[in-house]
């Protein structure tokens, strides 16, 4: 049994697929028949452009055109004339063998290419070359590469990591579960699990290493266990377990046009976040009554150049509509940090998670952000739109933006456009300095949203993404809820509101302290929605104040909560 | 006139250094006489190498034999005959420009020593290559590269920015200011110029750009003000200047013995910043009534392999006994972040701040910290030590390091080994999840020591090294003041006490408002100490007090902060 963290409810047991690296590397030699090696070579390339090929057309039909593009640009390289013609004249004039001439002049492509800093595209190009030479090598050497997009039968996919490259191969239909070696809750791949509602478990430390390829694997991913090779008393007894599951999901389903209320009549509302208008069918199917979060950055990141006014009235339009009168609160550009855009260049910079990065680059570009203010303004009239700014650190930083916001809608409406008279303008707490002086923050911001993913790792100097210290993203930890404390008392003394949309809104452990203390909305996946309005009608909040004050007040540790949390929901 | 950062205090006048890049770019061309571009390569090479020779020879004479070993390093490429033999080839094969040649060949030499990620070595020789390769084109192309080995009069240093690989070059006998484009007070620049007690300005936008070679500059590291060509009078009023703060230097001698007591007879401790035990002089010399900060970092980075306990020991040992019974706070290692050890290989962090680094190391590699806390208890013996540890952020942390440092103890007592019975254990607080709940901590920490220069770009999530946002480090921001308010308040709650080792301990609009804080020690750059004794003496403490409560909890922003100081001190 491997044990990980449990990244995406649900049971799934299928054949392992081992979408892990093979072994690449190839001693140098010098060779006699340096015809011979390039017929060696040609016959390798040629493998490789019929296995592209047989790829290119998979992913085609099982994903779609754009997820095939990467593979043509493949095949475009292998008939590049240039590059093979060096390759085979390295043979000739060095007599070294193949998979030296390769490497050496790919290398010498890729680092000329790298070296285009001001070029996004060509710098793309390395990459592309680099995968192409791993294709070509693997057949020099009768190795194998894993294809993902071939796949086409049930399985359980193990792999160290998964990139967003991995994923966007990945067909659903035949992906039951995957496990991982390395990540956390919250990494790309965890993320992804609970969006694709695949069962997953990732950080086991070892998955790729303990199974092999075709092997059986159970996945377990309410609890985070993965069995290998289980007996067959043993695949009963999860097939039970998966059953009561999607019995439970069933119960779920009942809520979906339920109010969210607690055991002692209490309302809370439940919101989801999105990242795209299509989103908000997911929103409505799974019972959100508000967008506490509608990501904008998709607009910026799914487009060759900067998104016109008029797209992106076009999208906060057909979300606002979408909800019905339901509030859809967006947050601007957050571009920047691990988010890169290929038409807007910006610095490299040593630490990018404190670097220039959402609102910073927006009230520098303000020709940027007075484009999505003035497209948010021409679509509050369809619904209740929300607008709130990330990475706000000062009052001043506040102020500045809001003072934006008020001379586009001055503009707008003397132009005769007509724009909602209650918009509510709000910001993101997800930096500890705001959180800090909220009760100033709030005499100026109609609400706050708790963003606990870049709250907690900045309380904790830790990135959440880097396996040697995630330990250290505690969302329980009294330093964190102290925070939070603080953010939600200062709103509601001003008589604002405060929601969280972080990760921690849908966990169950951190539901009833957050309800104890007083946060209003909570954002999530669609899919936590249900499950969370289904803990929300077991708990007493008069209970979970006690709770959270404990929590708050005399805990030391994030252990010490977790264990007050059993002991106060049992 | 320049406006910049003052770095560091005092005036200078001199003759402009540019210690600028030359435009190295040049087209590539195809030759019709290959053996005349092979002669032309071979000219410029031989050029380079004369250079070299007499810089080599000029940093031995002015700075030591170590700086001189990297240019013997450049003599050794340029002499390669695999290097040159395969420029030549490519002169002759190709009919290229030695220019294209010498850079498409060094690249993949470049290019395969940086691929070498397991072989620090190596990819060090990477970097030698590009300097060479610059070297060699900037007399192919007919340009002057910078040279500041070679500096033999007076002058003021003009530069993008100061590597510490620049500085290692400059001779402080020469270099009589500087100023730089980029860079805040916290950059390595600024920090370097105060230790040297050279007057500077940083982070002026455009010195590089507005200055020449050899115009007159005059340098106001007080102001933060640069003069580029003055006028005979300008020249007049600024030696004036000049004088009165040599006198004003003079004055602040005479507190060196002398105890830092306000106004109404309050004192306060105000300690140094140490490096190396070489130091500990110059902290004598600047009336140091303790050393709040040793580092201990140099020695693990002047080091070609992990130091032994004896060697620590000695280190120890030395900064004790220097102190004369005075205390002496030695930080256990704080590697990782922008700090890297070529025997000790770390992961590659997207964030190197926020990863694996100070503490996290320690406690995961213990081997490690155990060597230091034994030679630390072993120079006990010697004088006042106190230990603390880099970069906790929770409960659990600093428990598990206090019981390894009790553990080692308790091995040395049972071994015959004598140990001082009173050594304290206390933290740095430099996370804000630690400053929030520094109420729990202080039960276990002795005393507390704010590292600010972390916590503020911890807290307001802003790489201090960034320039684009630089503006957000803002050390008197009321929501820092909070943090540094609330450590204090829970370390004498418990009897504790709390000092101050970052930058900001020695701020002079800082001082007022944490001594109403009532912040015990004050440690800062020996340089700073005398002038902030000089501050304290005219300072009433129940007047601070005041300050410092409407600081933290009536003022919105930093301006608010800095004007009522200006109200309170004038």
């Amino acid at each position: 049994m491997l044990k990980g963290i449990a990244a995406s409810d649900g049971i799934a047991a299928a054949k392992a697929y081992m979408l892990v690296q093979p072994d690449l590397s190839f001693s140098e030699a010098s060779i006699d028949d340096p015809e011979a090696e390039v017929k060696r070579l040609e016959k390798a390339v040629s493998a490789a452009k019929d296995e592209l090929k047989i790829i290119k057309e998979k992913a085609a039909a099982n994903l779609g055109a754009e997820e095939a593009e990467v593979f043509e640009a493949h095949l475009t390289i292998l008939s590049d004339p240039e590059l093979m013609g060096n390759i085979n004249n390295k043979i000739r004039d060095e007599k070294v063998n193949a998979e030296k001439a390769l490497k050496d002049v790919t290398d010498t492509f890729i680092a000329m290419f790298e070296g285009m800093t001001d070029n996004a595209y060509m710098q793309e190009r390395a990459g592309d070359i680099r995968d192409v030479t791993k294709r070509v090598l693997s057949h020099l050497l009768g190795v194998t590469l894993p294809n993902p997009a071939l796949i086409d039968e049930e399985v359980v996919i193990v792999a160290h990591d998964l990139t967003p490259s991995d994923t966007a191969q990945l067909d659903r239909k035949y992906v039951k579960g995957f496990i991982t070696d390395i990540g956390g809750r919250t990494s790309h791949s965890a993320i992804m699990s609970r969006t694709l509602e695949i069962p997953a478990i990732v950080g086991s430390g070892s998955a790729t290493t303990t199974i092999s390829e075709g092997q059986t694997v159970i996945i377990d991913g309410i609890e985070g266990n993965a069995l290998v090779d289980p007996s067959s008393d043993e695949l009963k007894s999860y097939a039970e377990k998966a059953d009561a599951f999607a019995k439970q999901k069933a119960e779920w389903k009942e809520l979906k046009d339920a109010k969210t209320t607690t055991a002692d009549g209490k309302n809370f509302t439940l919101g989801a976040n999105i990242g795209t208008p299509k989103d908000v069918e997911g929103a409505n199917d799974n019972g959100a009554e508000a967008v506490g979060l509608f990501r904008s950055e998709f607009l910026y990141m799914d487009a060759s150049e900067l998104p016109s006014e008029d797209d992106q009235f076009e999208a906060y339009k057909q979300a606002v509509e979408g909800m019905n009168g339901k509030q859809v609160v967006v947050r601007t550009m957050d571009i920047g940090g691990d988010k890169e855009l290929p038409y807007l260049p910006l610095p490299e910079e040593m630490n990018p998670f404190l670097g220039y990065r959402a609102i910073r680059i927006s009230l520098d570009r303000q020709d940027i952000f007075r484009t999505q203010l003035r497209a948010l303004l021409r679509a509050s009239n369809y619904g209740t739109l929300a607008i709130m700014f990330p990475m706000i650190a000062t009052v001043k930083e506040f102020k500045e933006a809001k003072a934006i916001f008020e001379e586009e809608k001055e503009k707008l409406i003397k132009k005769g456009v007509s724009v909602a008279n209650d918009i509510e303008v709000g910001m993101m707490m997800e930096i500890p300095a705001a959180a800090m002086i909220a009760d100033k923050l709030a005499k100026y911001s109609d609400f706050f949203s708790i963003g606990t993913n870049d709250l907690i790792q900045y309380s904790m100097a830790a990135d959440r993404g880097n396996e040697r210290v995630s330990y250290l993203y505690q969302p329980y930890n009294p330093s964190i809820l102290r925070l939070v404390k603080n953010i939600i008392d200062s709103s509601h003394r001003e008589g604002k509101w405060t929601g969280m949309c972080g990760e921690m809104a849908g966990d169950q452990i951190a539901v009833p302290i957050l309800a104890g203390l007083g946060l209003d909305e909570f954002s999530m996946s669609a899919t936590s929605i249900l499950k969370t309005r289904s803990l929300m009608k077991k708990i007493d909040t008069t209970k979970m104040q006690e709770l959270a004050e404990k929590a708050v007040n005399d805990c030391e540790t994030t252990e010490e909560v977790i264990e007050l949390v059993k002991q106060y929901t049992k």
